[in-house]
């Protein structure tokens, strides 16, 4: 493991999951969990016994410094910051790439900041089993044990054992979101997996893959560890694109990804209905994020934030979602926890910004 | 009219309101129909075409203060200050009696603080008539004419014309809250309207009324209006009760009472559901009370009252009741408007008073 480097996308803004979470302060920088830690905090903890120190959070100018401040031990070289956002590809592979080149047998592990695990020994255990399975070459994800028919994640076809592994197996195939249907098909066939995103490979391995399917792209990160000062110049011009279609699908189709089953609670924390299950619920069925003392609920259920400092008081209403913050209060119901999304965009378009 | 006077008992917690109406700060201070002023405020500015300064306020003394600031034209001596609540009969009384003391010939008429009433043009010229029939020695009430079989009223049973009146008629009895089979049956009666607890009558009638019935508690008033000095000493000892009980329905019983139809729009702003009734609803079904640009309302109906200076956003929630205050927010459901009365004894139970 002394070559294991764990990596920290720490990006998005989580729209969803407005008004706690916002462009200038997005969800990884929040406890959205009451303990004590924000998503980051957690994140780098869970890694902190298979890393030691070497970590390695890649984040955008904005949110750098708020990073830096959370994590006041990570060395200022483990901070890598975007100067624009070009999704999950650029952001892994340039850490890949700076890893590479301090260490040719680095593997790293890219697990992002805003998720949720309920194991934390059993997700070390799952990272162990694919930092071996890494060694032999493989691409190495994740592979969530799905609890529900989820059509909020995508998933991995698991086929045959991977060649001299313990538990990995071969991942055929990253399929979408699903629908309702296709997703229940999946749970039952017990032949897929939740993508979580998680990717354990070794660095190199990482960016000669990426270099068969986006040569330029691989090239120009390789380019950029070496030459750090091009970055602001350089950065731009790089394709934005996702992991997932970049490297993981492609690599999938020729049989060089392995998948790992991994049995722990997990959660993205994608939307106020995953964030209520995270939840205790009281004894009357409310769940409360912040200080249970400043909630007073007669005969309600749902989810209240209280993060205003403020009394709240619910009466009667159930299924309810009440968000409390210093300048922004949402109300709104379980069900329609997706369509948050769509009043950030409404103020955004109404001149509010400020708020979002 | 120029022995008319005004009198405006201003008390009452208006719990039901919470917490937009609190113990320290109860509702008759507050604007609560967006006209700019408190409902104190707009009391007083109702009847000031009929009394010009002969306007008389009986409040308590945590709220003297307010009062005086709320309307900062009333000469000193129009404030009378009651050293603890003793309900309406002794507030009006020392009204009464003060003004008797004045003016043998003072005519009273007894407006609560924290009601709204919508055509104060129709509310004058009914108070004229009301003023006219009290120097027959009536104690006349005004009865609103009601609109639905309200549970939440008293109700007076209008009889035979009074003798030598305009419009007044004989009341015959004032009876309670009725349930709502009894409310329908009132309202398809046609004989019976809503006691708005609106009183005119000569200064000396009223105390003489009082006299017949307790003639204890109006020797006391005259005393105090005699020795003003008196009045923190003696006020603990008076009987504590309504102008209702005291008088007006013993004064049916013998044929004392008038009642003037009132066809004016009135509410006693008693619930949030009797709040949002007076308050426009803009396109979706939303009231609002506050700044309208800071309420973001999609999908939904009800009230939101934005008094935080805080952006609210309601989501998909149908007939639900946000309000929102610096220190404490409240969110309920119309059908549940009732109960909020047991909240602020809730609060008040578990040591936070602070909030009540």
């Amino acid at each position: 493991m002394d070559h294991f480097w764990g990596v920290i996308p720490a990006g998005g803004a989580g729209t969803r999951l407005w008004p706690l979470s916002r462009r200038t302060s997005p969800k990884f920088l929040h406890d959205l969990t009451g303990s004590g830690r924000s998503l980051l905090q957690d994140t780098a903890a869970r890694l902190e016994p298979l890393t030691a120190e070497r970590l390695m959070v890649v984040t955008g100018v904005r949110h750098a410094a708020a990073v830096r401040e959370q994590l006041p031990h990570l060395p200022a070289d483990q901070v890598l910051v975007e100067p624009t956002p070009r999704d999950s590809m650029p952001a892994i592979g340039l850490a890949a790439a700076v890893l590479e080149a301090r260490d040719p047998d680095a593997v790293i592990g890219s697990f992002a900041a805003d998720h949720v695990i309920g194991d934390p020994a059993a997700f070390q255990e799952c990272v162990r089993e694919a930092v071996a399975a890494a060694a032999t070459g493989a691409l190495v994800t994740l592979g969530i044990t799905p609890t529900y028919p989820a059509t909020g994640f995508g998933y991995i076809k698991v086929g045959d054992p991977w060649p001299g592994a313990r538990l990995a197996r071969q991942a055929t195939e990253f399929v979408e979101k699903p629908d309702r249907e296709t997703a229940q098909s999946y749970l039952d066939s017990g032949a897929y997996r939740w993508n979580a995103g998680m990717f354990v490979v070794r660095a190199a391995t990482l960016l000669d893959l990426l270099g068969r399917w986006h040569p330029e792209l691989a090239d120009a990160l390789r380019q950029l560890a070496a030459e750090p000062a091009t970055l602001d110049q350089v950065w731009p011009s790089l394709t934005k694109i996702a992991i997932d279609h970049a490297v993981a699908e492609p690599a999938a189709s020729a049989g060089r990804v392995a998948v790992v089953p991994a049995d722990f609670p997990w959660d993205d924390v994608g939307d106020f209905a995953s964030l209520m299950s995270l939840l205790e619920a009281d004894d009357g069925g409310l769940h409360v994020l912040g200080p249970r003392d400043q909630v007073v609920s007669v005969g309600s259920t749902g989810l209240v934030a209280a993060h205003s400092g403020r009394t709240v008081v619910t009466l009667g209403v159930d299924d309810i979602v009440v968000v409390d913050t210093p300048d922004a209060l949402l109300v709104t119901t379980r069900e329609r926890v997706q369509d948050v999304k769509g009043i950030v965009e409404t103020l955004q378009q109404s001149g509010r910004e400020d708020l979002t």
